[in-house]
């Protein structure tokens, strides 16, 4: 093949392709104006169509598997080549964007499609994963985690809103009642796009994971007294939205001065939620991530010690859940230095960071050699109608994704 | 009649019977367990059909005015008698106590039912209003504005939280197009529970009300950007929510140094409000009092000019409405005289003190001479379930009520 035998201008072209390919399976919704595609919804039907005649075309065969992921294998040199898995996810959140997962999926089949049928010493598996968002069924990672064999009873006995169960979706869509697993594997390739603003920050296009930042979630309740705004003097109060705003400034200090850290309160709820009466319960979240889990575990006691000060002083009380807990996950080493060295090869920089965010990688992480490579997100924008993707920055993402594959053993 | 030919025993009995009133009217609510009652909520055809039916067995002519307000009309000696309004408002704050507002249309009802049909030289209105507490469209004073004509179109074109305006919900429930307005009025006089600490920290019974605190409430927006919480580093946040705490904050501490002020965010909104993404958007309310008009409205100029300020540093846009803005209202000094005087001849103490907290008596003071006795609230309490009342306070109060009547010209 040779990287160098694709000019530029076919690069960027086949860039511009994958961007209106996104584009046109966006329009693929359950809900008209806005995309929102969640776990085998109806939407997800005609994405299988569109995306798998453009990987049939491209030299792979196509299927769709027992937990809905769409596969296309493109055979390597011979039949008992390893295989290398390049993927991301098909479902969106409600109200999404047009690129976050499907783009990963969309430049896998393009980069098949690149390599016009010059066979590699391994195999190629381009896999569209039915669910990440954890949307449908409030648990992401459906797809990923089907496909490595980790979805047990009790997770498909979970219910959508609409009281169906993950197994009786799958059999209301019609799917293989045996699943097609994976085998000897080369590892996984994710391209995605950064869903956040560190690239366009550092005016990059390309960013190297090396790992998926652990992730803690915790629910706090403050429960203080309720009183007449105008009669209760501020010295007689136990107002439970002052105590929390306390807290949440010092959750954001401790973060700001946590290098890498990050601190969100995202959910808030505060009762009875009358303009003249004192607050006398708050309910909110925290989501606490970081790379390393020492430094998280660290936040979050931290975090906890200082609401229960505060709550004391202020005759508040406070209690909390932990809602989720999830350790760092590293990238493999050697797909890093081999992205990274791929990054370098084309001609860019390669920046390593963290992701903040979960992504099937670290799903697949554990039982192959993971990596991923992250596009700029323009404005940091993602999860929003308005998140988009350079056509030059995928472009790169392209060459980067020859490259490698070029010189995988 | 005469005050001293209706023994203690009776009065007492007819105290245990208006909390009994109150505490059956508490289970007309919107939600079970709890007793929230809104403007012309469904619940409120409950208490308009049980409180005149008492009213009517009292000997008055019941009606529902063009706001909502229920009416109870007790003739004088002449028809050409001058009214003496005694009232005060329905509905209720969300979780509300059984007392707050009703009691004082109860003990109305009582005290007319206390005359047994003697005939005075004015006619005696007892008025449940339609709307005091603020909490279905914001704005407060709906029944006693409607009934002294201050209700402009633009307050009745103020929607609720289902988009459902004052004029819709007028429409609505089926009230008479025109409106039954005052005329020729002795004055309004209002009991209410003081729904603070002040009489039960000086072991007093009963307070006569000199002045009403002002009071401004705005409506606070801050505008931030909406972004993942585990992909956007603290540094690079412009988070509404983190924002609006370091101000309330801010709140807090000046009302805390500033004698006698109380200023409180009782109602916010954190938008989009999901545990991972950045709020985008904080929605509060913020209620400052004081007795002295230039110190409340310095506060308030304080408040504002920190929000611009913290908002500015955080790239976060605020902007701010002044809901209300009522300067302390003076009661009749006529009126507090008269009431003094009862209160000292069914051998009581008048202790006179402002009101921290809006009466309905406020609204009517601005067209007729206005006075409110206050009961005192065990443990301070209000605006909360275990709000009560002591039947020896109500015993009391309707003693001072009939030796006021009794005085009156």
């Amino acid at each position: 093949m040779g990287t160098a035998r694709i000019g530029a201008h076919k690069m960027l072209a086949a860039a511009e392709e994958c961007i209106a390919r996104c584009r046109a399976l966006a329009l693929h919704t359950e809900e008209p104006g806005f995309t929102t595609r969640t776990f085998l919804a109806p939407s997800m039907r005609a994405v299988h169509r569109d995306l798998g005649a453009w990987m049939h075309d491209a030299g792979m065969t196509v299927s769709v598997d027992a937990v809905g992921n769409l596969r296309g294998h493109y055979a390597g040199i011979s039949e008992a080549a390893p295989v290398l898995w390049i993927g991301s996810h098909l479902d969106t959140v409600p109200h999404a964007g047009a690129f976050d997962g499907i783009l990963g999926v969309v430049m896998g089949g393009k980069l098949v499609e690149l390599l016009a049928g010059r066979r590699l010493p391994y195999a190629i598996e381009v896999v569209g994963f039915s669910e990440e968002e954890g949307v449908r069924f409030g648990f992401p990672f459906i797809g990923s985690r089907g496909l490595i064999g980790d979805l047990d009873p009790a997770l498909l006995s979970h219910q959508d809103s609409g009281g169906v169960s993950v197994l009786e979706a799958i059999g209301q869509y019609g799917l293989p009642k045996s699943q097609d697993t994976w085998g000897p594997s080369v590892g996984y390739l994710e391209f995605h796009i950064e869903q956040g603003p560190v690239l366009e920050s550092l005016g990059l296009s390309l960013g190297v994971v090396t790992a998926i930042a652990g992730q803690t979630r915790l629910q706090l309740t403050f429960e203080g007294r309720a009183g007449h705004a105008g009669t209760t003097p501020m010295n007689l109060r136990n107002d439970a939205l002052a105590c929390a705003a306390e807290w949440i400034g010092e959750v954001e200090a401790h973060a700001c001065k946590t290098s890498g850290l990050v601190a969100t309160v995202g959910k808030m709820e505060v009762l009875p939620g009358a303009p003249n009466v004192i607050p006398s319960l708050v309910k909110l979240t925290l989501d606490v991530r970081h790379e390393t889990d020492a430094t998280r575990q660290n936040a979050v006691v931290h975090c906890l010690n200082r609401a229960r000060e505060i709550a004391e002083k202020r005759g508040v009380c406070v209690t909390s859940r932990v809602m989720l807990d999830q350790a760092a996950v590293p990238m493999s080493e050697q797909f890093i230095a081999r992205l990274s060295d791929a990054v370098m090869n084309v001609g860019h920089s390669p920046q390593l960071f963290t992701s903040g965010a979960g992504h099937d990688a670290m799903v697949m992480a554990r039982v192959m050699p993971a990596a991923m490579l992250f596009l700029r997100s323009p404005g940091g924008i993602s999860h929003h109608p308005d998140e988009s993707v350079l056509a030059s920055d995928v472009a790169a993402a392209l060459l980067v994704g020859l490259n490698f594959l070029e010189n995988l053993p």
